[in-house]
């Protein structure tokens, strides 16, 4: 049973955050949001993770930098548009001009501002248009503006991603909230994703970081929507302490269910990116239950969310099984082929390896709706794991084929 | 310099092998080819690679037993329409109830016949058509019947695939012919293809294997259609002798010329397979040049050509560099960002990590061409690596949306 209640809120929730986002021009379409930023009264615990990509964009580069100072981040800042990715030392330069300008604003060290960045690579960022956009942030920091920063960080994205929760720790309520951004080049492990998450909670900075890098092999780094891991790929959480609770830490008796409300707000933000996923029609989960090993289970969940002919087939409705099963086949986990059984939604279709009677007619009219189930039995162990995509379209192709014109 | 000529021919043409393709009732379509013979006048030797998935199909265990037995094959027997895959104990009957029924037909052993399937999966063959199909097989095994196994072994192939070459050995003519089918479910390692090489030379069943083992490394396993790897790949070589050589193995003089000779066959194939991948309207050819080696060479190439973002891209003729290196950074090859360079066809793009001022026209001039080169530098030693693969287009959706139905 859970602690937490799901409530209505934006990342500005929790207590002592603003958040805002305005039009700067990076993005094409008048008036487009494509900057954003998140402030925190006090300086907050910070925990980051970063894409494993080789190419890491600059701002990763400088925010890893800052919270690796003091693990404290108190401002940060977002711009959509332009990922300032493969941008040598001048894109380093622009991400701390971005940086410090913040922190000059607020009156904060620059040590205390994250700076992210997604869109086009390879241009270095029109600076001008960026520190005057900058400047003007300030004046929009009201209330409620924190559904503005959600959708500053869009690019491809059709709708904005926020979930929140509140539980009580100590007596005292806590609020965890998250905003997303996806939606082309997401897999494992992470994502052209940006996620922030902030809390009031009273968090230890160890025990922060230990929740988000445990919570993110869970979540973010079990969603694919094309198989390709971007350069600017980072969830950054912030921890503010303001709801006065007891310090959380692992020995906290409230910890897991602090964390079950964490892993919640991550859960839900990596579904709502599959589900927008680039031209994605529907979020497809695939469970996979008694594995040799939880990384068996995470390896097979993972190859037949990424197989594009089991995404095409979920596409066209088609109860292909045999497309699962030999996506399975190749996961390069040591399976026993005649051990393996796969359901769509609650209609088994394969027991033992091989294929058993089943209503077509009953198995498309699930496949057409908006959320597919598939659940794989390997009958090895008690490995389990749930990774999530989405099925792949014309749409994604015309997405892609002309993504920089 | 090549001492192999390339000559127009079929599977048949080698000396001593006759081949043909009829139409037994498993495809869908009047008339079209679904079972094929090859067989050779005397034993020959064999030598095959198997997929790599969990899943193998019932033909791949029978043919795997046979060639164990002697490293023998006269004959094959090839089925389109129908994988018998996922049809457990009664597939493997099935299988060798063909092979057995080839085998009384032209009077020699069973463990002389090699066969195979290719098709839907989990569906048992239907054995009446199929049985007596193969009955008529021998009064069809007339002269230059060789183009009609080709277009037998057809799924969703566009066009046959064949490729001939020949050279001398000690003097004698030695002729290698090829035939392969695509084209869904390609990926390395292998692919939901089948390969069939013959030739006359006299070869050492040792030899053949590793060079059959060798070759495959650097053409099957390099090809990419969409990532998906099949239950039925195999490519199954046979080498009758014929042509009167001394018998070839690693120590014979033209053992490297032999193999050149052998390994342009393999590739043309592999080649052609990708070019006619589900969907393609173009041959995509990933070069990755001084790599600190040539494993991590073939790491980052299939990275690249595997990218669905690069496949779009090139589809759309759009020159998104940034996908490449992106792929390349995401490759699990431990590469230096700053060193990398990337060139489409003869125009470079990427020196060091970051763009270089290139012309967009020409390269979308370049990119709608029917074939697309991008080469990679590394600079971090001297491994090479080639990969191929095609773009990633609407007709993919199509094809694959609605595969069953």
């Amino acid at each position: 049973m859970s602690t937490y209640q799901v409530i209505e809120g934006m990342i500005d929730l929790p207590r002592g955050f603003k958040a805002t986002g305005i039009s700067c021009g990076l993005k094409k379409g008048e008036g487009a949001l494509d900057l954003g930023l998140i402030i925190s009264e006090v300086p907050a615990a910070a925990a980051a993770v970063y894409t494993t990509n080789m190419f890491q964009a600059a701002p990763l580069k400088v925010t890893r930098e800052s919270i690796e100072k003091e693990q404290k981040i108190q401002a940060v800042v977002v711009n959509s548009g332009n990922a300032n990715a493969c941008t040598g030392e001048q894109g380093i330069e622009d991400a701390k001009t971005m940086g410090n300008l913040v922190g000059e604003l607020f009156s904060i060290p620059n040590y205390y501002v994250a700076v992210a960045s997604t869109g086009v690579i390879g241009q270095h960022l029109p600076m001008d248009r960026v520190q005057q956009g900058i400047r003007q942030l300030p004046n929009h920091l009201t209330e409620d503006s924190g559904e503005n920063f959600s959708l500053s960080i869009m690019t491809t994205d059709l709708i904005p991603k926020k979930v929140c929760v509140e539980l009580l720790i100590d007596g005292e309520k806590v609020t965890i909230s998250g905003t997303a951004k996806g939606s082309g080049m997401i897999h494992p492990n992470m994502a052209t994703m940006l996620g922030f998450l902030t809390t009031d909670a009273h968090i230890d900075a160890a025990f922060l970081y230990n929740s988000l890098k445990r919570a993110t092999d869970e979540t973010f780094n079990m969603i694919t929507v094309d198989g390709d891991t971007s350069t600017n790929d980072m969830v950054l959480v912030l921890a503010n302490g303001l709801a006065n609770n007891q310090a959380l830490d692992e020995n906290h008796s409230q910890a897991e269910e602090f964390y079950a409300a964490f892993l919640y707000v991550m859960q839900e933000l990596a579904k709502k990116i599959a589900r927008d996923g680039e031209g994605a029609t529907k979020l497809v989960e695939v469970k996979v239950q008694s594995a040799a090993t939880q990384e068996d289970a995470r390896k097979v969940a993972k190859a037949v969310i990424g197989s594009n002919l089991v995404k095409t087939a979920v596409y066209g409705a088609d109860a292909n099984w045999g497309r699962i099963i030999c996506a399975v086949g190749y996961s390069g986990v040591n399976i026993d082929p005649e051990k393996v059984s796969v359901s769509l939604g609650n209609q088994q279709v394969v027991e033992g390896g091989f294929p058993i009677p089943f209503s077509e007619e009953e198995a498309t009219r699930y496949l057409q709706g908006e959320k597919v189930d598939i659940e794989i039995h390997l009958n090895q162990g008690d490995g389990t794991a749930i990774a999530w995509g989405c099925d792949l379209t014309y749409d994604y192709i015309k997405i892609n084929a002309s993504y920089r014109t």
